[in-house]
């Protein structure tokens, strides 16, 4: 499926300063970069790099500009897998790839550390991991409202567990650390969304089950097959859209995620997934 | 310099239960394994692996046993390579290699982003990040009371930094955490330390400084050329001694790490580096 | 009914230090004194005083003692008021008398204001306060586990409500802050309990419904009808057995709740009330 | 000194609700209210309580109203005292009046038995109690940024000490914290500020110092003898312009505070008062 993805960024800047960005989409075997472009205005220079996970980053010196403009735009070719939930075979702790490991732990907004007996308690009669994320997602979006502008940088997930309030950052934080509570390694997603309302980077969340990174959505916002991976990480510490070491604020922001041309898209939606339904594997990485 | 570790660890398993265990010591180009012994009783199935940044675990299931003995004993040559801190240059953000970035970023128990005001406050206004570092550490050591038992395994950077007493963890923590909050990538250490008493595991912390990792220890316990690696990870999280997934607790453990023979010890210690002095980059990877 | 209760506690004094102590029973219309003694050994000069809601405390200066044994012995009539839940009746914010006004609010480890969305959505639609405060004692004690030793001096009810563990006085933080989040004023109780095993000092909480303060126990672990009150307020941090102001730690403590001679007990359950059964008003202050 | 006061707040009534408001001038042997006036529009029925220590609330059920608009207007005289600082004898906590004790404890945003080890280590070595806060409030002048929306209605004084930004209600948060951990009692003051700019309610704290609570700004925002009292309190908790059971938002307020007509006013500022000048107690209540 292809969508035509764009992020147009206008960036204050306080004083000189460096800035890692992260809009740009990932490139991996299920997802193919068919054109892209990438400016920064007024000019400015930047590196692009990689990181082991193929994340892609633009890494830049703010030199004397008091005000940057980010534009991204690319052509992108997703690859969804989907598969039945009945034959995800579990995958024991001992059996992981390494690389999965540190998705085990807790990390800055999600602290499995301290929300185990309440995991436990709640999903842990759960039979298969596939349910037990199923249920997870399930009760994050029953329990847990979605109001703009409710929490901010430092809201994590041992708030919202009892806060029940937060945005796609805030859901996508519980269940992580949900999930690494029942010993399933669960990453953070950020990426575009088609179709969604109103159009913004959005974030979900990934576990590792069966061999895939499986991707799930506690706020039902967006299409499981309409999400353009920019990132994945231990959490939004990892994948901000800009992490900024100085003193650079965003004053306006406009994000798109089409269809590209001639594409038939039939969404697939959290709420139609079932209990023993079917997920997607948005990345085999 | 040779150093002969050794970790003898007894553990109660209350259930079937998986764990990931990180004592053997690291390998790299600036510490040799000369020779090692790794022994697990009674005997239980294990794997041995390896992460991306030369880590070395072990993966077990206690199947049915009750209680496991886990022991290990090394020889290991260490290379310490110490430079001067006035010919150590300053890495800006935008020059730093991809793999550094992560720990520019807070984690689970080290919330720069909460401690950004706090750190540049006492200590922006310091010409160089090794200075900035050097004075990092001697605050902590200064202000903050090591008392063995003092806190627990939720206490956090954000406790520290107000609650002003702790272990080696604690201190490792807050130096990382102010570390990464005026842009300067840190990472949690932990490994084998001479002379350290009581005999036990180290934690301190490394700041990549002029293309080093160098290493900081804030409690002053250890000698600063006296360590010897088993890993690094992004905090305590990362690294744990044993990771258990399930019920496995230590009710005994004797870890001791002596001088190779013929191995002649000058100590290097923190205390002696003086503002302007001299560091050491206990690796280079 | 008339219970003997006594308690015996060793200090140990680091320097000199003022204390307050809080284990005489309280002195009130349904609490009468009978008897009573109170010592301090080696003896030094002591204050006795009550505050406006009938609590009573012993202030003293360690001056140079290094130890101190404090004993205190009284026999106490206790009249519990057993009410009919279904003859309880509501009283709107707008109608309590202002002394209650502050139990509204919240406190140190009651932090009401952070739970208010989750007690509304777990308990919010049943119809009568007593409903509530009943239902919200079983969903603590269902929810909760009681483990000696497993929290500490900062655990707080909002912690609780995710950790999930913790001793008596955690399980009275949490009720009282999510009673307090529907609007429904709650006062940590403390005292002496008959047949609490082990022998200790005890905490629960009481909510002022229908014009009395009734009196709750998520532990289950007394009876409502064996307790004999020393203080009440906000939390924990109002009513420490021992507010020290310097140094001073306890070494030993032996409490006991023994029946009076020729005292008939038929014990009134937590677990036997039902979810409209009856309540205990332990007083009508 | 004769001031007159205003406030004129319009709110939103999402549902039927109740209301306690705080805005009353408080009246005492020291603050005298020559005449006062107070509406509600559209009218509703509301009564007027007192406290035990003063403070005046009005109480109010919605009904069926959606919009409210509040009225408060009031000349009041208020006396202040004026003492030397070196005059000023310290009470030690075995000679406090009992009203006082509570203010020795932690409150919901004012942890003070958290700031324990960081308040002795900063200011333990003043001599006098008037020393110590006159350091305490210096300290968090010097160390914490007045940022106007800095800070939400969760933020407390265990977060302040590191964050080092807020408004006026976490610097006194902050300053209360710290004195009670130096067993200084302490309390939350609000009132009408005479030429705050931007006019609105202010909120700064008293310790109880030579028998008498003295008031300290730590934003130095305020004239100290500018203050007309409207409640003091624990900490914010106790004393909300308004505490809201149920649903109800402000969407616009004006407050004002005037000099009374023929008045001449001198103002006494906090860093104009020394470390060892004089300090006024507002109240002698």
């Amino acid at each position: 499926m292809i969508f035509d993805v764009a992020a147009e960024i206008d960036y204050a800047v306080g004083f000189r300063s460096a800035m890692i960005l992260s809009l740009h989409a990932q490139e991996s075997s299920s997802q193919k970069i068919l054109k892209e472009e990438f400016s920064i205005e007024p000019k400015v220079a930047f590196t692009e790099f990689r990181d082991d996970h193929g994340n892609r980053f633009v890494r830049l010196d703010t030199a004397n500009r008091t005000q940057l403009t980010v534009r991204y735009a690319a052509s992108v070719d997703c690859i969804f897998d989907v598969q039945r939930a009945d034959q995800i075979a579990a995958t024991p702790v001992t059996a992981l790839d390494h690389p999965a490991v540190p998705y085990l732990f807790p990390s800055r907004y999600c602290q499995s550390d301290r929300l185990g007996k309440l995991a436990w308690d709640l999903f842990g009669n759960l039979e298969t991991p596939h349910d037990k994320v199923m249920k997870i997602t399930e009760w994050i979006h029953d329990n847990v409202d979605y109001v703009p502008g409710s929490t901010n940088a430092v809201t994590s997930a041992y708030d919202t567990v009892t806060q029940r309030v937060g945005v796609c950052r805030d859901f996508a934080h519980l269940g992580i650390a949900l999930c690494r509570a029942l010993n399933i390694p669960a990453r953070y997603f950020t990426g575009y969304a088609y179709e969604l309302q109103p159009p913004d980077f959005h974030a979900c969340f990934e576990c590792l089950i069966g061999g895939n990174w499986m991707v799930f959505d506690a706020t039902r916002l967006a299409h499981l097959n309409g999400l353009v991976r920019i990132a994945t990480g231990r959490d939004a510490a990892d994948t901000a859209v800009a992490s900024v070491f100085g003193s650079v604020n965003p004053t306006r922001m406009k994000v798109s995620c089409d269809l590209g041309r001639n594409q038939h898209f039939v969404p697939i939606r959290s709420e139609k997934l079932g209990p023993r339904g079917v997920s997607i594997a948005a990345s085999a990485d």
